[in-house]
This record gives C-alpha cells, structure tokens and sequence, in this order.
C-alpha cells in the first residue's frame, strides 16, 4: 500500500528525531512491501522565521491531504517573547484546531529497563505500569471565548458542548474495551458547572459500555493519586486543561519521560503523532536528541491511523529489545550502559526491525 | 489577652480533632496567660441536617465577630446527592467568600518521622522538604459566571482582576521575605489570557521586593517537577484552579498529608484555619483520627492571627517530640510505634508543651 505521510519536522531537535523515525519507517516500508510518502512541511518556530506565521495555511492543507501526521517538537526560547497568536504554541494549536484532532491519547508506560528512573518508590511503582490519559484536545477553556476588561481584569471561558464531550467519551470507552476495561472520568464537578455536565454524560455513555467499569475522581484528588497509588489507572478521561496536567504528571511518574509518544486523533483514523517531550534546544543538532519517543511515536502512528498494525508491533519490539542490548542516548544512560547518538540509536533500532 | 474563636466542628472526624485541638490550645492559655471564647457554629453536613442549609448566616455572623476561625473538616458520603448549593462544599466556599478569605497558606513539609511514608525516591525528597503553596482563594473560575445553554453545553468563566492578583502576589512575596526568597508563579499564560495578565501583575508586584527571585512556571511543568525536582520550591504562587490542584499534589508528596494545617486569611490578621485531610466518615467516632492535623492548625491560628509566636513554637515543638518519641496513630503508624487514639495523642502533645 501507498501512505501519504505529512512531515512536520519543527524547531530544536525536532528534524533529528524526525530524520531518524523516517528512516526507521522505510525500513518497515522495505520490510513489509508498503511506500510511504513524505511531504515536509513548516510549523512553530521555523514557519515564524520562513513566513513570520506558525502555521501557514499551506501546511494545513498538506496535512489534510495525507493519511498521517507526524511532528517533531514546535518552540524554543528564540520566539518566547512574541505576542500570543504569533508563537510556536499557537502553531500547535491551530494544528489541533483545524485538522479536528479532539482526542489526545497519552500512553504513559514504564520501560522495564528504566525503572530506576522512576521517581516513585518501587512499592509503589511495581513492577509495571500500564495507562492511557485519553485528553480532550479541542475544546474546553483552551478554545473559549477570551478577553479583558481594560487593564482591570482578564478572564477566559471553559465550555463544553454535548457533542464534544460524547465523541471523547466516546473514545475513552472504545479504547478501556481494548484494555483492562476501566475508565475513570476526571472532573471538578463540586465546584465547576461545565464539569457537572461534562460527567453526566460521560455516565450516559458509559450505559452503552456495560462490560466497562466507570469511577469518578475530582481533579486534585487524580492528582495526589497519580503519586500515591498510580496502578489504579487503566484509562483516564478528561477535559484539555486538565489532560495537559494529568497527562504529564501521569508521563513523569515513569521516569520514561523522554520515550513516551503521543497521538492527536480526529473522527476516523486521521492523526498527527509526535514525542511528548519538547524541542531540546540546548542540544539541538548535536547527535545528542533521544529519538526513541518519535520512534514509537510512528508506530502509533501505523497502528491507530494506518492499520498496520504487526508493524507497529514490529517498531516497539525492536525498540524493546534495543533497550535490553544496552544502548542508551545521553538522557537515559546509566554506568554500564552502551552511550549512543541519535543517528546511531536509530541504526540500532533498525537493526533489530 | 482575651481571643474570640469560632469552632466548626463540622462532620465526620470533625468534632473529635476538633475537641481535642481546643483542648490543646487550653493549655496554651494556661501556661501563657491567655483567655480563648470558643462558640461553636454549624456549617457542612451537620448545618444541612440541622438547618437544611449548609452555611447558616449565623456562622458567618459569628466568624465574623471572632479573631479567628477554627474548622474540622466537612462533608461525607450522606449528602453527595444533594443539589450543588446544598451540598457541604456550597458551606465551604460561601465561608471563603464570605469570611474575605483571599489567601490560602498550604505548607508542605516533610516530617522527620514520617519520611518513610513518602512516596518519593529518597534521592529526590532529600531529608527535607518545606515548600509553601499560596493559593488564590476567593477569585477565579471557582467564583466566575457559570451556566448552561440548555441541554447543549456548559461553561464556567475563569477570571482574575487586578486587585485580586495584586493583594495574593504581596502575600507571597511577604511571605517569601520570611522564608528562602524565592517565588514560582504557576499559570497557563501560553494559553490562557487571564494567565498572561496574572503572570504581568506578579511581576509588577515582584519590583517591590528586589531581594525575592521570581521565576515563572506552566501548570503542567509545576505538575512534572513537583514529582521530579521538589526541592527546587520555596513559595508557590498560584490561581484558585491550579492551587487546588497543586497543593494537594505537593502535599501528597510529602508522605505527610494526614499531618499538614492550612490557613485561609482575609486582609489583616483574621483567618480560618483548618487540616487538609477530609472528613473521613469512616472511623468518625471511633477515636482513631489523627488530630495533628488540626493541632498544627491551631499553631497556624496563633502565629498568623493572634501573633502569638512563641506559643505557636510551642505547639509545633510539642507536636515533634510526641512524634520522635514514637507515638502514632493508625494512619502513620509502623511497627516499633506506640499506637495510639485521637485522644491519647492529644493528650502526649499537651505533656510535651
Ligand atoms: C505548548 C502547550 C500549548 C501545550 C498544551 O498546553 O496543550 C503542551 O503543554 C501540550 O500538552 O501539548
Ligand atoms: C471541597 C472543594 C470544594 C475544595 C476546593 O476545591 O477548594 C477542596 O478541594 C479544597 O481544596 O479545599
């Protein structure tokens, strides 16, 4: 088969990770008898710097004309002080906005062989762990309405519509049935409106999924559980703002911060895929980035968007066993650990394919 | 001297620490001379039960005509199902609004006798953790304009003025002066405006204190460190949205939750101090809840509202010894530890005073 690939390298470290992860799919394209074609396409910082916009239009039209996505990293001290609308975070959200990828899904997993990465004590971390932040990506107080009143006050509006919140809950269900079948829906519902209805409906469609287990947590009670007892979770539903919180401090209690992937879905099987982690620039263009994140970044990509999915399982058994021979970027290595580059952690990687 | 202090005994556990705090501070009054008036008021469940409203005006009256404010903890399973106005929340955020209680005080210290509890790497707690989160308490989306468009959605608006985020920047930085000079101020201004707008306000008030070191941190990132690099934090300065969340987070971290008070202050000296831990329907009356909590709290009360400096010394320093000399309740207890009742540890922190 033939797959149209939209390429969007982005800022920092994001064209070496990026480089390395399309070599990695062309090896599987060699393996498994498919082609995959790679547009490129500019976003963040170095749209700001091309066409002083970070996201022109032309790259939302490529994107839309391609079955997948995958990014590097958008941003870099460089373009901080810009007004809002016109830095790489906005790139980023525009990306989300017009390509209608409303369903962030946040696998957040520890690697057997970085456990003592893990900030967690073991008892409490165990032996593995195993969970999926499922964020709503598109709406929430991300995308309401805004403004000020004069120089005297500031506010923001977090809304949700019935529509919005079904097709998410929609998603997090469907996915727990793949999984352990238990989802807990994150809110604020003693406090917030938009939240009190956000789980009601979460409940009605929760009926349409009887073999699945629902429970309730508030926001600040998800987060001290996420320290205190993460191996509860088998998917978490939530709104944007507080998927953004969750999904990373869920990311940072498996000490595998830096190889946790993730993938932005639309309505179907349109994604945009990319590493949690940012653009590095203090490294950038060292040989020195991790790519192991964009790596299983595009086999989520093959899996979720592309169908494809024993290359996928291809992808991350090679990376596992990559892993287990030892070789570890500058960021995850430890005494008796093989030190690589991003070129060669790549070669590795695609060795064992 | 003669104090005024309002006591919310409140629901579950609430009477039981309670009970035995005022006990406590008897003592003080004995061996310091002082007079304290208790009158006791209704808010929370036992206020819904009695009065069918969970915030009567008289407690406010009341609060309002005393020094300070002394409350248990309120809520429980029995009125969950209850309408949102009705419910023991609706009682606890009307007494925040209504007392003026802007600004919430979380210490997070890691007690020395309880470090094993932490959930935390040893190597990353270190042998001391002593952050404060400041709190926004009374603005924000938890007070913002709220509603429903029909059936169709739902919203809730987070909004700050500029009085509000100007008096909760000098609280911190006038606390940061008392402590190790640094401020973090947590915000979204990558997304939200009313972050931006905080996020300029602190730093207009941060000119005021050039000895204070101001650095600025997204909510997500807060959320990441906090498990990752704590010791980084003096002072947390932070909305009423993200402060729910993040002090409960950095309190969970500690290891120490059941043992942390907090503080609620209006301008001036007056405030409502209380635990953090909840309710605990579970073992109310059953002299098994830890009152340190709510004892400490009481310490707070006196340093904070009455200036009473050298008692509240005293408190904590009595706290510490009953602790190193091994006596514990349920909730902490490890082998080797005397364990003992609620009562019981009231009474060794009085011995030790
Ligand atoms: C860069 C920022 C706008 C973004 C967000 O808040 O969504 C990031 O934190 C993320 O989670 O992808
Ligand atoms: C009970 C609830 C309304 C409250 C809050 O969200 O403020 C609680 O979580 C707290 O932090 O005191």
């Amino acid at each position: 088969m033939n797959y149209k690939i939209a390429v969007i390298p982005g800022d920092g470290i994001g064209p070496e990770i990026v480089g390395v992860s399309t070599k990695v799919l062309d090896k599987i394209a060699e393996k498994f008898d498919h082609t995959f074609d790679y547009t490129e396409v500019l976003a963040g910082g170095v749209a700001i710097d091309a066409c002083d916009n970070p996201l022109p239009q032309e790259t939302v039209d490529i994107c839309l004309a391609s079955d997948a996505v995958l990014l590097g990293a958008l941003g870099g001290p460089k373009w901080d002080n810009l007004p809002g609308d016109k830095r790489p975070e906005a790139g980023l959200l525009g990306l989300r906005k017009s390509l209608g990828l409303y369903a962030n899904l946040r696998p957040a997993i520890l690697y057997q062989e970085l456990k003592d990465a893990c900030p967690l004590k073991p008892e409490i971390i165990g032996d593995e762990l195993d969970m999926m932040v499922v964020r709503e990506l598109t709406g929430g107080i991300y995308f309401g309405e805004k403004g000020r009143d004069g120089d005297f006050a500031a506010w923001d509006i977090m809304k949700y519509s019935r529509p919005e919140v079904l097709r998410i809950a929609r998603t997090a269900f469907t996915i727990a049935m793949k999984r352990n079948k238990k989802v807990t829906n994150v809110d604020k519902a003693n406090v917030l409106e938009v939240s009190r209805f956000w789980r009601s409906i979460v409940i009605e469609v929760s009926k349409d999924f009887p073999e699945v287990e629902l429970n309730h947590l508030y926001v600040d009670n998800a987060a001290m559980q996420l320290v205190i007892n993460p191996k509860q979770f088998d998917v978490i539903v939530t709104g944007n703002l507080f998927g953004d919180i969750l999904s990373d401090e869920a990311s940072m209690i498996t000490g595998s911060i830096g190889m946790l992937p993730s993938a932005s879905m639309a309505d179907g099987k349109f994604g945009m895929f990319e590493p949690i982690h940012g653009s590095a620039p203090d490294i950038a263009g060292q040989d020195k980035a991790n790519p192991i994140a964009t790596i299983v970044s595009v086999a989520m990509m093959l899996r979720y968007s592309l169908d494809l999915i024993e290359e996928a399982d291809a992808i991350e058994a090679a990376v596992k066993k990559t892993l287990a021979r030892g070789y570890r970027t500058g960021d995850i290595y430890t005494e008796g650990t093989t030190l690589v580059g991003t070129i060669e952690m790549g070669q590795r990687v695609m060795e064992n394919l």
